[in-house]
């Protein structure tokens, strides 16, 4: 931090590196456009008025200009990419800032996963901020590979300089009840931020929630309930993810003055979605539709987040367009459709950053199953509970069925931290009733066990075995062949592959999963679901058929 | 922290310690008033909806109740009264919170004048957090007993318990050309909060002033100049002082889109003010009877001051009401006029907190000076400059008269930190044409030499000696003999009185020296601004006569 060098350039005595030139900008703290001319030096915002020279002059007249926004909670794995090919598919639309909780790789290996985004973070241009992940594994219900992550075990890392604070208190029974685990990781994080994860908590259970140090969440799928949290101290980010869609409901919130306390969340959110439809550009725009004044829509999008987190202030501020703030900014051609032009993150155009993978290590060759025989994966005959999948719903139904009824599929979960377990076979229908073949998956919330679907055992051990030979994916296949595959290397989870590329072998997935009869048009995210025993009403995990309601692992045959 | 306890105590498991019920609070969130059952369990509120019960129970409908109000800028040592007799005057008020700058005693004492705030700090009840005097001495055209304080005598300290950031940087010019130990105070606070002083600079100098890091400004008289300062990332403190007044004009200034940005201060604000008029609730008052909606004006006053300094996360979050945050509340009767019912710090009322001062140990005895002689204090005769001074202004005019003119009176200031020095001679007019007697004092901004005016030597030398004797304060002398005096031992600056028994011997002060002939309602006060050689024109320190423009010594005689 060179401050001589940046009070010369804030006076004129030394060129800036650049000046964006005429440019309508928000001030974020008046919540108004204002026009002016904005001078970089080092990565930083040194003056907003015109009379500096620089070596790079942009003229803008007509644009708009944003504080870069900030992706207040987000699952990276989610997006199938590694943080290098994340940040490449987000930077460019405008995402300088994402707060990241590795729940996923921390679920497949443990604290080593949290390092490795711990390490990726540091070598990034984005800032990648790292919650640590509170809750693993989610449920004793099922087997992961990372095991149980102590208190201790946090505490250990909690100093590391992209470490922020304590990811999504997901364990919200836990903490009513004082459970001493949750208590001591609550404790040992006092006084940093602790994103909450409390959908439907509401009342006394929702003041004693927040009572124990919750400052945040992203969980609201209803105004009342938002509004509630908002009042009741946390800080309410709203959620546009591939799955769970809040940005509608929620936007009436979003207020002049709510917005210093409101903010956006992809939690979730495919690379398909990203890169058709955007990433928190894409919620900027839905709010604005929605209603939401512009200014109060980039206010939430940049600035509000980083008081939260405590990056407004420190050594690089960010969050608004303001001299000593770091130069995060999204040039727009239009600010009500949020047409990013181009990016600058910390002084520099997005389009000369590049990344590539950092090391992969031991986050590579987590599969250790061996491929089951194919009556390995037979199921129970008679009567049985099926689970029921509907399109875009991560809730499941269920019903008693014979287990060879149309339209009935087989389902099963196979651990694959080698621990030699028999798969957990059982049923689900909504797939589609004249599905022929299979499809298969590595992740699987939240213990990314290997879960496939499919009309007939021989077809769902092929797609298993297409799986455990690259190290994780998704598979369809058919008449004993693999019709496609997407290998997710990185954990089972993430993809080495750039966005771009990732694109194509999803489509190509999307049709060899709709040649073999599946109806549903988002088979893989569905199916990504069907193994996470906390989200109602009946799932399958590794150590079998769970009703959620009771808690309960149960018989797949309906006595 | 006993997290279980409130959580507990939020699900109605065990009785809270005290309900405020039926009460109309402030959503500082929403910016909203709202109605419910506050609920206060070991200092933190745990609820605020009806349904819990409490060992204490307050029936306060029709009341209003906001969180307790910080005042985001203070001397303390203006207000004459040690912190534990500040706390009692102002925690009535419903300031729960003070930010204050130690630069007083930081100028007589050094680095242990900062230490004794510290020290205090720690005993007190309200919260009083110290930021590190970053401008000792304030120039070198006067003595300090202090001497210089270095960056890095303020690094030693910087991670004290209650050492919060670096106090206000009113060297500007040392800011705008880098000066080392300037930017070395900069560069090692980084990330902290940074306290600025910046009167009427604006444009590029702003911008470069801000681009170091400096995060508020509580010296804004204008409102373009506070505007310019708020859009530059500035926080802007409204100023209401004894002296200094700034309300009035900025007060519209504080909307609903700004109001996270803005906060009040009273900077220097005498104890009979505190007394009659009020504190921050004064402030409060007069923005809302400005035209400030009550509930912007509350924000501004508690949440937005305490999110800027980082209270408002942390172990103990302040500045709000919700589950969670400190119980630092103001009950009011009516919240347009302000009027303070009772006060709650820390979920304790604050009829029931009491202090004594601490051991002041090495703050007593700070006057080293010996008595002059009357023929000491004897200035040129013939033409002489002449400083000016008029009512309730700090700045000063200047003239050219022969020294015995009517209306001139004579000026001298004496040194008094053991060096043995004689005192500078000189005159000033402005204090009545008919004044016969002379008022001394040992506060003397920002070097607290001792400062004395009178018609005649002898009468100047009765008033200095009657300081010089008692360790310091205000004395009033006429015929040789001592007609009031109030002590302020410790550092020559503050009182061991509770505020009380001061605003009687201030009263006989001013009795004192309305007697004597002197016009001016507050001769105390600008007295204490005529040795401030950084305020224009014309003034005196014990080196001699500053002429503030030339920022030189000058010869009292005018050739």
């Amino acid at each position: 931090m060179n401050l001589p060098r940046r009070i010369d350039a804030a006076q004129g005595r030394t060129p800036c590196d650049l000046i964006i030139q005429g440019v309508r900008f928000l001030d974020v703290f008046s919540c108004e456009w204002k026009t002016g001319d904005i001078s970089i030096i080092d990565g930083v915002i040194v003056g907003l008025e015109p009379g500096l020279k620089a070596k790079q002059t942009v003229y803008a007249k007509g644009q708009w200009l944003a504080p870069g926004f900030i992706d207040a909670h987000v699952h990276v794995e989610s997006s199938l990419l590694t943080p290098e090919n994340f940040q490449d598919a987000v930077l460019k639309r405008g995402t300088t800032t994402a707060i990241c909780d590795p729940h996923e790789l921390a679920n497949v290996l443990g604290v080593a996963g949290i390092e490795y985004f711990l390490k990726s973070a540091q070598n990034l241009s984005m800032d990648l901020w790292v919650m640590l992940s509170s809750c693993v594994p989610a449920t004793h219900m099922e087997t992961n590979g990372g095991g149980t992550i102590t208190a201790s075990q946090l505490a250990k890392i909690a100093h590391h300089p992209r470490a922020l604070g304590l990811a999504e208190m997901m364990n919200v029974p836990g903490v009513l009840s004082s459970d001493a685990d949750v208590i001591a990781k609550l404790t040992s994080f006092a006084g940093r931020p602790m994103d909450g994860h409390c959908p439907l908590v509401r009342g006394q259970q929702l003041s004693a929630y927040a009572s124990a140090g919750i400052t945040s969440c992203h969980e609201s799928s209803q105004f009342d309930e938002a509004a509630e949290k908002l009042m009741k101290g946390i800080s309410v980010w709203i959620r546009e993810g591939s799955v769970a869609k809040d940005l509608d409901t929620l936007s009436p919130l979003l207020t002049l003055a709510t917005s210093t306390s409101l903010g956006f969340c992809t939690d979730d959110r495919n690379p398909l979605d990203i890169a058709n439809e955007g990433h928190i550009d894409h919620l900027i725009r839905g709010a604005i539709r929605n209603g939401v004044s512009p200014e109060v829509a980039y206010r939430a999008a940049s600035w509000s987040v980083a008081r939260h987190y405590g990056l407004a202030s420190g050594p690089a501020r960010r969050g608004a367009i303001a001299p000593g703030w770091a130069a995060d900014l999204v040039l727009l051609s239009d600010a009500k459709t949020c047409d990013v032009d181009r990016v600058l993150k910390n002084g520099v155009w997005t389009t000369e950053i590049s990344s590539t993978n950092a090391q992969a290590g031991e986050i590579k060759n987590t599969i250790r199953a061996t491929v089951p025989e194919a009556r390995d994966l037979e199921g129970p005959h008679g009567p049985v509970h099926v689970i029921g999948v509907q399109h875009g719903k991560i809730i499941t139904t269920r019903s008693v069925q014979a287990h060879d009824s149309s339209g009935v599929a087989r389902l099963s979960v196979l651990e694959r931290y080698g621990h030699a377990s028999k798969p957990a076979n059982g049923y689900v229908m909504g797939f589609g009733a004249n599905m022929d073949g299979a499809i298969a998956s590595s992740v699987g919330h939240d213990s990314h066990n290997l879960i496939a679907v499919g009309s007939n055992t021989t077809d769902m051990r092929v797609a298993l075995a297409a799986l455990i030979e690259c190290g994780g994916g998704f598979a369809v296949a058919r008449g004993g062949k693999v019709l496609s595959r997407l290998e997710l290397p990185f954990g089972g989870l993430m993809s080495e592959k750039p966005s771009r590329d990732l694109k194509k072998d999803l489509q190509s997935l999307k049709q060899a999963s709709q040649s073999i009869g599946c109806e549903l048009p988002e088979p893989f995210l569905q199916l990504a679901f069907l193994s996470l025993p906390v989200i109602p009403s009946l799932k399958l995990t590794d150590k079998g058929l769970v009703d959620v309601e009771r808690f309960a692992i149960i018989d797949v045959r309906a006595s």
